[in-house]
């Protein structure tokens, strides 16, 4: 370990590793922090729902101003629909760029708005580029709103949302971000790429537990979305207006959940905020990565779009390969890895986030060595199919 | 204490009692369930999640097999919605019985989701009767369901849903029961009362903490319930229908709030059941109010409509009484109180549920009377306006 790396504790009590996108492996000290009670009418607790949401703002940096913070109850699904709902208004469209199953979530969500909205579907991980959004919003005036992925987790692409939102600001429309499994480890910063409105929940990258997600918004835009919100529930705006009134969430929050993300906040802060996070992360992601590449595992992404959040690695093609058995093998030494959600080829996923340095990593790797060679796996090349697969990329 | 009273344990590290009505004071082992963390993905999840939902489904006694248990994420409100937006078609049209917030947020709810529905609103506290919603019925037949309250906790009363729930069938209608502050500590059999569905919560009288709330409804209605939600995230059916194929919930779960529920659930059933947990808080109740009249505070509801969940008391008459200060003096003993909620008088509310017993209910009691004293607060009694409120219901 480098001096300048964190110190991570093992899981409490022998229980496995999560190397998955959420929930994850928290410190124990983000789980002590549930065990009390607060009323959540309470000053006390106000008090951390104020803290907690200026320390998330705050993670903006410059031009955070212009925005505020709205914790939703609910998963981080939850959040998304309370975005796209309250954003997107009832006469607007939304285009909704696809490579994967969180941007076909946020089209189905809208088929459940009854708004308007096209997808731009790119299958299982190409990612959509500045160009395409350009060439579409050119061709059809009535989009207002464009939805980006930030961090695909069904392949793990970082989508480039950068380039994505220069297309969508040219062409005059809005931009609103589902960076769920990123915020926190990647830097979105308003200086840097425009957006109206992003969504993430507390059990990703700050490393809490899972129990409710959050909006960042602009102001206007917040402002602006009185009266869209088909749910009560999921009213960005009236949450919003109701705790900037009383300092309180509109229905029951879930307190020991809040009380563990804000430690879990302090930590991030801890160990350099956003940068020293993804530094985390990446570390992570390129041992690992380099690790099960010499056991000859083949990454279904090029280096460029793998993301140091999760990774897709194709499953061997050897028939003494299965995944329910890899699993269960990884898991009794002490890993609970991610199943792959490729529709053409078979695949599995490992997570870098949550309390986990290189040292883990390098367990993960040699964990999967040994589990090769107990289920007889004489090599971990994939498929040939596989690999005609991934040269779509470079296409 | 008696030789059955259960032994409760006094909070950890001197936090205060919670007198409200949930989040609440939960037990020490409720809350060391959460020290651990969960891959929602993995068996040992889905194991705890089928055992959960069967516990829940057992404490219906008789007729539970006609029943399905569908936990949902978000606060009880957001269940409320998805009940109410999963059960009533878009072609329906809801009777809402009404005598406080909640009667009033489900018609709110039903505004959002632009379901038909009319209310029947009986004010502050006056229970809506058999007769008044057998009159309506037969008025209206366009009306499909009727929305009752089971204990409406604005002003704690317990609201009469068995003469409601005949009312309702004899018309051939559909009862949805919110049960939020009374599941498990106030039967509702379907062998002894008929309804279609109930929702309630993680954190009331099962003694869980927040962070999401459960459907309990006859799977006839699940299985029709199909593509009636206006949202996806709350969608009954769909969250149905994928954890009865998978085993998983849909989105994430709130891993660490289910544990400690599981736990919650096996104190509950060790306490005996809704019969045990009703009796302690029955005598919580008698206690803390046959103290609190002694002192000269008088409820606002007769002994017929208290509830053992939550008391209101009015606010005395006397010009050094003053809310605000009562709460914070109440609170440096140990003891967080809640405000009221009528529109006519002031008041506030003491709660009877959570990890406390009769010993505790004293401590409040004598709490409140030095609290008076230092305030110099010579008489508890309330203003008259409030004896004349009160005594509509006599009328």
């Amino acid at each position: 370990m480098t001096a300048s790396a964190p110190q991570i504790d093992p899981p409490f009590l022998g229980e496995p590793y999560l190397l998955t996108p959420g929930p994850l492996t928290t410190s124990y000290e983000v789980k002590q922090a549930m065990l009390r009670d607060w009323g959540s009418w309470d000053d006390d607790f106000r008090a951390m729902t104020r803290d907690m949401r200026s320390r998330l703002l705050a993670l903006l940096g410059e031009g955070a101003g212009e925005f505020d913070c709205v914790p939703m109850q609910g998963s981080g699904s939850f959040a998304v629909e309370a975005m796209l709902a309250s954003f997107v208004p009832r006469d607007g469209k939304a285009l909704v760029l696809a490579n994967g199953a969180y941007g076909l979530r946020s089209a189905q969500t809208l088929q459940y708005l009854g708004r308007a909205h096209q997808v731009l579907d790119k299958g299982d991980y190409l990612p959509p580029r500045g160009d395409e959004v350009a060439a579409i919003l050119a061709c059809d005036p009535s989009i207002t709103h464009v939805v980006a992925i930030h961090c695909e987790t069904s392949s793990g692409i970082l989508n480039p949302v950068e380039e994505i939102s220069e297309a969508v600001y040219a062409a005059g429309r809005k931009l609103l971000i589902d960076s769920m499994s990123a915020f926190g480890a990647i830097e979105l910063k308003p200086s840097q790429i425009r957006y109206e409105a992003m969504v993430s929940s507390a059990n990703k990258c700050i490393e809490g537990v899972p129990g409710f997600g959050f909006v960042i918004a602009r102001k206007a835009e917040l402002e602006a979305a009185k009266g869209n919100s088909h749910s009560l529930s999921l009213d960005v705006h009236a949450q919003w207006a109701h705790m900037e009134k009383t300092g309180q969430w509109r229905f029951t929050p879930p307190t020991h959940v809040v009380a563990a993300f804000l430690e879990a906040l302090k930590a991030h802060e801890a160990e350099g905020g956003v940068e020293g996070r993804g530094a985390r992360y990446t570390r992570n992601r390129d041992v690992m990565v380099a690790g099960m590449r010499e056991l000859g595992f083949e990454t279904l992404l090029q280096n460029r779009w793998l993301s140091p959040i999760i990774v897709t690695f194709f499953c061997p093609a050897d028939a003494n390969f299965v995944f329910g058995r890899f699993y269960e093998l990884m898991k009794e030494k002490g890993f609970i890895i991610y199943p792959g959600k490729l529709t053409v080829v078979d695949s599995f996923r490992v997570g870098c986030i949550g309390q986990m340095d290189e040292h883990v990593m390098r367990q993960v790797v040699t964990a999967a060595k040994e589990t090769l060679a107990e289920m007889g796996v004489a090599s971990a090349a994939p498929p040939a199919a596989a690999l005609e697969e991934r040269a779509k990329l470079a296409a």
